[in-house]
Formats: C-alpha cells, sequence, structure tokens
C-alpha cells in the first residue's frame, strides 16, 4: 500500500525548483553542504534548510564527519512517488490496450466484409 | 531533454492533495465535474478551479457537451515528471551495481586467501 503523507512530503520537497537542482547535483555523486551552496550563490544556511526538507522526507542523507557535511541521495527515496505515478498511468494503458484490441477485431471484421464472397 | 518548466508545473498541481484524489479517481475512468464534487464534499466552482490547474499543466483534458463537462487522465501526462524520476534514481542505481562488483571481487579475494596453499 501507498503510505499518502510520505507521498505529501516528497511531493513539497520537490515542488521547491531549487530543492530539484540539489537532488540533480546529487544524483552525479555525494557533495558537501559548501559544495551545494556554492553554484547556487546560496548561504551555508539557507542550503541547509533545504538539506534538511529532503532528509526529512527521505530523499537524501547526511553525515556529519568533524565540520563538514557530506549529503548524498537515498536509493530507493523517489520510489513512494514513482510507485504512485506507475498507478495512475496504468489503468489508463490498460485502457488504451483494450481500445487498440477493440480497433484491431473491428479492422478484422471490417476486412472479412470486404473479402468477395 | 526535459523540459523543467513542465515539470514545475505537474508538481505544482500534484502537491495539492485534492487533485491527487480527483487524479486517483479518474485514473479509473472519465467522470463529470459533479461526479467528482460529491465525494469530496466540494463546490462545483472549487472542483472546477482544481481542474483547471490539471488541465493547464496537461494531466487531465476534458470536453464540455451541453451542459455538462466530462473530464479524463491525459495519456502520458505524468511522463516528465516520471522521467525525471527514473533519470534520478539510474545513477545511484548504476553506483549500486558498482559497488556489488567490488563486493563480490572482494569476497572472491578474501576466498583464494583462506584457500589452503
Amino acid at each position: 500500500m501507498l503510505n499518502h503523507s510520505e507521498i505529501d512530503g516528497i511531493l513539497r520537497a520537490l515542488v521547491e525548483p531549487t530543492r530539484r537542482q540539489i537532488l540533480e547535483r546529487l544524483s552525479s555523486g555525494p557533495a558537501t553542504v559548501s559544495q551545494l551552496a556554492e553554484p547556487f550563490g546560496m548561504t551555508f544556511a539557507a542550503v541547509l534548510q533545504h538539506l534538511q526538507a529532503l532528509e526529512a522526507c527521505g530523499l537524501i542523507r547526511s553525515e556529519k564527519i568533524g565540520r563538514v557535511r557530506t549529503c548524498r541521495i537515498e536509493p530507493g527515496g523517489l520510489a513512494p512517488l514513482a510507485d504512485w505515478i506507475a498507478e495512475r498511468r496504468l489503468p489508463v494503458e490498460r485502457h488504451l490496450d483494450r481500445l487498440g484490441q477493440i480497433l484491431a477485431e473491428t479492422e478484422n471484421q471490417d476486412q472479412k466484409k470486404d473479402e468477395p464472397q
């Protein structure tokens, strides 16, 4: 079963473009908070707030060694949202499959009608 | 290439729980605005506003015949978001594959060390 509050948390995190860009950066490998703050021209505090939002909903995890906090993607963190999307797409795809079958059957019947008696 | 403003629009639409519930309802088949408004205890005007948000970003489409507007899922509407998620997950999965190979190789080497000389 899908956890709706989980999906809610993920969507609230992703709706902010900076947080999506942070995820895009982290999907190519781990980075420190300073490394993440630099390209966005953001303060350390501002990027830390975004990272906390991403970590709270399980999209990233971070580890602090000494004074340096390193962040990385949480594998499977986007899975609940991917599953929700898959559930929304499948019934429609099934409807399209069924429509395709009906059209194919209709075409076969039309061909039979056109065949010389 | 992924269209970032497209993903932005989809996420802004999905972040509202009522709009996700409308999509869930529509993924089992088309429905009129009145049919959609009823289970949510919402006014016709309120549900219409949510439907406009879903239609603007290509997640649903609607058709008005006479006084009745019928809504249905737009096939492929969620595809840009699904693609974005797939792009975020793949590099991590690749990293995990590589880690799995390294662990397997290390295990092989350890086994060789343990073999009687």
